[in-house]
């Protein structure tokens, strides 16, 4: 099986609400970030699993816990706990199979979504799912594998860049949600100069091959708009089920990072164009080809059949053939003959075939 | 007549409300197993016929009714004098070719799904009609034959895992909805698998067998998808009535059997994507192949007939033709010929023929 | 112009309100006939047209009258004039061009509907157009021709089968739609089998009359698809308006119509798949057959071209061709053939081609 | 540029609100006829530019102005004035390029609509643009051109014939729309004869010129649907907005109308199945007729190759070829020659080419 | 990367609320424009950058400041402080992949939208963006380039033509979008032009090279599609927000400028037809070319294949061969061979291939 349905399959059977990691499995360690800051404090400390995963409780404080991976359930059923979050919650965040959606437990907000990013060895598009909880006062973030598009973020907590210590968790939520979706569009850069690379090499070569590659990257869209094409609906609702949570002020952010998942979806669809366009021009270039094929199997044939018959002629061993005793038969016999050559070269030329 | 269209006409122009069994006839006697259970209590029989099949009326109980077949009207009939049930209720019921629906009749819910299976015999997808009726204190299922996903369910019931026990009939009926909706994963990993292993042949070795072999299985994602996809629909209308036969906290469960509902939606629509993606590559195999015939006849053509022209010009029985008296006429008209085929092969090779 | 587009411009400039009948015109003489039933009594009469068409006045009498023919303006006039019925009503009544729609007059519901019957014949849809109109007490139904599907209706008033006589008018409007709608059913079916048996013989002889009869069963899928889409809307409209004509109770019933219509409407769909699907076989089925064709065509000129080529050579005249003179040379020659000959046989047959 | 996109840009860049007329212009005189009308009385005149245009305020009256062309802006403009028309309603009535809509001033409605005829000279879809305004006590029509499809209203306005008299200018309103869209069907009548006629013709004899043909009534189907499908829309708002210029029994007659645009519309999109089956066939014919020169060019080359291989065997120079010399030599060579035909041609019969 | 896909990546992994200039950087120096105008005065200026930005507080006076460019983040910057703009918004302005849309700020409306031009050089759509704030009593519009479709606005402003001093800022918002969906008009004409001048060109000789411009003008056509599309969604939401900021009889005008985009929209997919019609033309007359080379092959095949085989008989150097003593064998020969080619040419001409 691809990745494309990798592990839709292996949780049927299950009791509902047992903790299993369903996913890639990594043999490392989870590590635990953790970051504590308000207007004036900003703490940033690694967690042991044993400790514990309460939010810090002083006033304004927004506590950020990040897991760089989910291949322990017992440690997410254990900060589930400390949290009060849902089974379901728990389940689909151990489930990277999962579709971008947000959810509203009221407590908190749960939010699926996916980081893509282009594989340039394999020219395919690699996926990883991120949980986030967004609390009252805390954010929880799970992620499949170390490496994120979230530095800068830390990067302005560190350094009180920006208003983000100045603001709530929701704040944190929406810079975490722009920042993966403004990675999309380094994405789409390079899948986009990947079809232009594509497509010339169409006009330049078409090939079977071409045909397969071609194939290959609409599948490749075609993932990537199902990890893509429910962000708008996931942000929207966001906007819509105006939970406590979520602070007036913040969703004008949020409706900015609506559009630009919307300008997202669009390129999607303009490169879906792209791909049936360049199918549409392999095709007609394969006809185009038969064409050129047949042109000069018909050259050759018009030319010279004539000509074999009128050798023939001569060659029959009639007893009463005057013109074989004729002085000036073979070359007039040449004679004749290229002038059908001329003729049909002339003839084809006209016909632009030349 | 296919599955595809069973039965569809077989019940036209009778009484509306006459209670008949459409479907395949099974000759085995029904049987009737029935739980009941609460947090405590856990009572597991099989029901004779003649017995009623009233639910149990303890504190708390559930009753949980489960026939493994439809055939005999007068048993469906009986169940529903004893239950109340609508005459329609009982008439879909019978008929096995519904479409997955849900009804609400205010004392229970009626509703109709499709267990899938993949028969990898004959690689098409079986199917077997689910009806569930949940009421205030029990669930009654009826299945067309033998065999089901509900065994976990039972052993969960028999052994008092998680936390079914101590949740209503609602939640019965949401793990027999999920138990059937995990089904669809499995059933879509071996479908998926079989369209790999398609894929792979087609680049191997297009047929015109391939094709059929490619529309088969566009039927069955037809199929499929008549079968799958009311099902969203069905679950959120679960959640748009607010029956009060539903508790409040089984809704959230719902709404993951919803999620996954949408996920299995979009795994069908991928194989769509799919099943068309072959159809192109293979229609394009087939112009590819024509271009490689035509090439092979053109090369031949192309070398030979200038040759044969060539030998019937010596072959002609001109009385004056010099060159048939010249010492080296033969090399030389050998070194002509082969000087012309190789610049042939040259130009052929050229232009990438060969 | 074809039965699809019968009378389409014959009502134009005509004054609104003038009743003319649109449609096929037979001679025969309107038959009208009456029952008169409730609980108790039934009573079954032949109306002249002299008589008038009050509904019977007793106690839950329901009074159905029933049209076989509406050729006759001035009796639509007259029973319009005596049920008080709207102009633009008795037009519609009039013709037999109506898309199947409801209007619900508040004293009348007004309802088109189209009988349709597969003429095995010539392999097409027959239709026919009823108009029902739904009173207080009384049921008027209007057909174009002889024969109906109402005849089970007929048997159950007269021998007081199942609960029709226990009810309304509304629920005599039911059992009508629901015989309308189980025919469709009985045409589909046959529709089905005649799709099955085209596509088998387009597998064993794939020619072009198979294309137009593709294209004829297409054409008579829009025709049916036209007849039925609207169908829903229709019933899915008189729930929605909660019109006092119609008992509360009757609503389920007319629930139970809506989901059958809408799986005939699903199974036109799948039968429009399958027909495109027929298409694309038959495509690729003629290019499967020009490849066939060339190639036979390349294999004979692979073989036999550079063969001539050779007899050519020893056909020259030239004075020094020393093979001519060895003693071996034809065996030898032949020997050479056979070898070619052979060589392009194994070449081809490891191509497949053979 | 065609008539599709004609006057698209000649707009741009003039001040909104500025009076000029966009589309054909002819030179003749405005022709403004004037109806007034109640159950009692009835005048019929023509007016002067000069003269007022106010409509007459006699109890239940209605003023009916209509003319038959638009090029002069100053008398449209002069009417907007005596009417209070807005500055907008003045340009789009000058404007004949503006797609089929109604707008409500509450003052007034004003409608646009298209009146089509078929062009048999040039087998295409003529348009005109008629802009209604409905006032309290009056309608005005304005049109492009003389000649229209109210001459049967203006007869019933004048013998008293149906109800229009007695009725408000909504009703007069109704009317003209009702005859403009049953002008539809005529036109949809003329279309559908051309259609059929072109698929006859397409089996008989498909040329290039057939295809440009199918194409060019594809864009007329595309120009008809543009014009007829904003219709539905347009009626449906007349319904939606319940201005009090149309009263409630009107209501009726206008979803009558609705009703037949949606048959319109119906039968346009039917036509454009239609066209693409045509299309298809046409495609298909082309591959079908390649398959029929393929196929004589490989019988003939099936059957002579061969046979002049054979031939140029035994015009072979080699002094030692005994064949050569046998008495039977030539018949028997003629025999297996004559074999060899006989052979092939049965092998083709057989493959069903001949 | 083409012009498509400008810049989608350049901002990923900046902070949001950075302001950044993203688009094509011109080296001038960033010229503003202020117009301050009322019923009573009108004041045009050049504004310096270190001049503050603040509306003209007179009664009823209107402040329209032009910026002609906004490669100076500075600049913004300091008129989204004395403005009072959101950060958001002043990003957007300075981000030119934006998509056409508005935003309601309470204090301020903020728009952006597309101004098309047709670039005849390269027959490509060359396209800026507009933004466009609409305070309380001023209009502030950022361009990207020189040169804009406002003259005949200022023309007006200074001319006191029509209304515009008479009106408020929302009628100077509602003239700026009714400038710029006009022009679309014009840059629809010369599309329209450029692909009828194509389809001609089609006609007369298709080539690969015409498949490839065919596609770009596909491509144009997305693109401008996606300029366009928006727009209609754009204005729609203006009038249903009712933000205090659009007085009420401004909404007409909206409505028009509604309607407009409308049209341009439905222009914009008629071409998309004209553009997919030209690709099936293209595509079928490939095949019909392929047809043609295909017949003239078979003729010559047909012809002289038969007659070579005819004349190698006679070829043939038996001992016994009758024939060749014959007197008049080699005139009777060739009186054979002109009725072989005679009978052939009448085939052929009675299949129309002549």
């Amino acid at each position: 099986m691809s990745k494309h349905f990798r592990n839709i399959g292996s949780k049927a059977g299950m009791v509902p609400g047992t903790l299993i990691h369903i996913g890639e499995r990594t043999t490392e360690k989870i590590k635990i970030t953790r970051f504590v800051y308000n207007d004036k404090i900003m703490e940033e400390d690694i967690l042991e699993e044993h400790q514990d995963f309460l939010p810090d409780e002083r006033e304004n404080a927004v506590t950020w816990i990040n897991l760089n991976a989910i291949h322990e359930p017992e440690l997410i059923g254990k900060i589930g706990e400390s949290l009060d979050l849902h089974l379901l919650t728990l389940e689909d965040i151990l489930n990277t199979g999962q579709r971008p959606k947000m959810e509203d437990f009221e407590e908190y907000i749960y939010i699926v979504i996916k980081m893509l990013t282009f594989n340039e060895t394999e020219s395919q598009v690699d996926v990883e799912q991120i949980s986030v909880i967004l609390g009252k006062n805390y954010v929880i973030s799970f992620q499949e594998k170390e490496g994120d598009v979230f530095d800068e973020i830390r990067d302005r907590i560190r350094l009180n860049k920006g208003k983000i210590r100045k603001k709530g968790p929701d704040y944190l939520l929406y810079t975490m949600l722009d920042a993966i979706v403004d990675n999309y569009f380094l994405l789409l850069e390079k899948f986009g100069e990947k079809l232009e690379f594509m497509e010339e090499n169409l006009v330049l070569k078409p090939e079977p091959e071409t045909l397969r590659e071609i194939y290959k990257q609409k599948r490749e869209l075609i993932y990537l708009r199902k990890s893509i094409w429910p962000l708008r609906e996931l942000i929207s609702n966001l906007d819509k089920y105006h939970s406590t949570l979520i602070k007036k002020d913040t969703y004008i952010y949020l409706r900015d990072v609506y559009d630009h998942s919307y300008q997202v979806q669009e390129t999607v669809e303009t490169f879906r164009d792209m791909v049936s366009g360049m199918l549409d021009i392999y095709l007609s270039s394969v006809s185009n080809k038969m064409n050129e094929i047949m042109k000069i199997l018909t050259i050759f044939a018009a030319i010279f059949i004539p000509l074999t018959f009128l050798a023939g002629v001569y060659g029959m061993n009639f007893k009463y053939l005057p013109e074989l005793n004729w002085k000036w038969a073979y070359p007039v016999w040449w004679g004749i003959s290229l002038l059908l050559i001329s003729g049909m070269l002339f003839y084809f030329r006209r016909k632009n075939w030349l």
